[in-house]
């Protein structure tokens, strides 16, 4: 079976097309590796790279990505609008294809062992590869910045990172981790009063007491009301049921689904769960789809 | 982007499995073929053969298992439970992926010239190869079948074939043809009661004033009721809607649909299709599935 690994490093140069383009460029020359996207924002001083790799040189591909931009970006003179702590400021793997959560774990934690080794940048694992549990979270594992950890990594043992040494170089620190494929999904009603829209985004999202892989908010869109979502596991909380309860709770308030969008990419498996699910698909196999059996042959 | 044929030749031979081994060689020998599944029945003694290839080879590949079937079968000898008129009694042509029907029209009809010229076996183009309209029809083009067509060719100007000569040797003569690859899915009801299943299988198929492309039938199957299906043109009579029809005539008698199965492959657009129209994903491409994209690049 064919094995994709997405990775999905952000590096802290939003405004050196050069510079980003050299690290791309990197990436790229590593065997097996897709680049879907790469995109800089100038304000957040802060660019993201998409891109796809087996799980044999997914890692290949990560470090020299970071190798590259260790080289040509300055954490001690760099500022932006986003949070930031090192020159790849973090680096996610996300399996795709024929390999599992536990695979991309193994991937990260072999590559942070290696960033720490090599290039003595301090490592923290985070998300489904973190070692310790306060460390799951991106956002306290990154708290103070490139600043604060440089200031306190050597004396706090809270701070001691992962892999590499306990002290801050021009190139930061790093996180490390991996996480399931991100959908970003939208649902449009059949209304323009975003008040409804709102209402539904809190109660389909995690943090309201909704589902728990879904992150939402309302907005009004083209005039429209939107409810907007991260679905950060799709495995565990499926596009289908997200819709279905949209569906359930528009209706209480007397509107519709007008029609949904997908921004960017999604996983075959995704839909091919929807497609099961609406058509009460019992024992279907991955296997059944033509493509995916081509493949295998 | 990655171009699929597929190809389902028949052959009238069921009961020497070595003779539809040769004739299976044969075809896989060609580059770029991939053979899904092979199976004979004594009883018919027919044997069918399901393969896909690239566009440039799936002809040759036919070719090749044509040309050893004209070998290895006769005729004049043969006998069994399924009409047939040749030893590849028929072969059609089905898009897959990145080729279109007309493609396959093109296909059917070369194949059909080259196996005229050089194996001297007359030839019927049929469904949407079909060069007379009364020849889309196969059970029109196989009347009489082999030893009534072998008596007639040469005399019944309705008899002349589209390629090769106005007589028959032992190989008989061939359909050729191009059509939508044909779904096999049945709908099991929460009920025993399999006149259910039968009204539900009249209303739905296109026999019975239903869906254009739907053939069915309800059966009782391990104790339950069932509406068991072809569906031979996905793109024009969707599985979805399929099944939202029989949903609503279940409603109509008090069951409902338990679920539903697959027979054999799907090609991944039907699914991604079904999981569309559920989710109301307008403006959706394609090119959004990550598995796609990845083959583009």
């Amino acid at each position: 079976m064919q094995q994709i690994v997405e990775c999905v490093p952000n590096f802290s140069e939003g405004r050196r097309p050069e510079v980003v383009q050299k690290i791309v460029d990197a990436i790229a020359a590593v065997k097996g590796v897709s680049v879907l996207d790469y995109s800089s924002d100038a304000d957040h001083n802060r660019s993201v790279v998409t891109f796809t790799a087996p799980p044999e040189t997914v890692g290949d591909a990560a470090f020299a990505g970071i190798a590259k931009a260790a080289e040509l970006i300055d954490m001690t003179r760099q500022s932006g609008g986003h949070p930031r702590m090192g020159a790849t400021d973090v680096c996610p793997f996300a399996p795709i294809k024929g390999v599992t959560m536990d695979d991309c774990v193994e991937i990260a934690k072999a590559l942070g062992k290696r960033v720490g080794d090599e290039l003595n940048i301090p490592v923290y694992l985070y998300e489904a590869a973190a070692a310790r549990p306060e460390r799951q979270n991106l956002a306290k594992v990154r708290k103070g910045q490139y600043e604060g950890i440089r200031d306190t990594i050597a004396s706090d043992p809270g701070r001691a990172p992962d892999f590499g040494p306990a002290r801050m170089g021009s190139a930061g620190a790093i996180a490390i981790g991996a996480r399931p494929f991100l959908i970003a999904f939208n649902v449009y009603l059949n209304t323009d009063d975003v008040e409804i829209a709102k209402k539904i985004g809190k109660a389909v999202r995690h943090s309201g007491g909704g589902l728990r892989f879904v992150k939402g908010m309302g907005l009004l869109v083209d005039g429209k009301a939107q409810v907007s979502m991260n679905l950060t596991d799709f495995t565990r909380t499926p596009v289908f049921r997200v819709v279905e309860m949209i569906r359930r709770e528009a209706a209480r308030y007397g509107v519709s689904i007008e029609s949904s969008e997908l921004i960017g990419l999604i996983p075959q498996q995704a839909l091919i769960d929807a497609a099961a699910w609406y058509l009460q698909l019992d024992g279907f196999s991955p296997e059944q789809v033509l493509e995916n059996h081509l493949m295998e042959a």
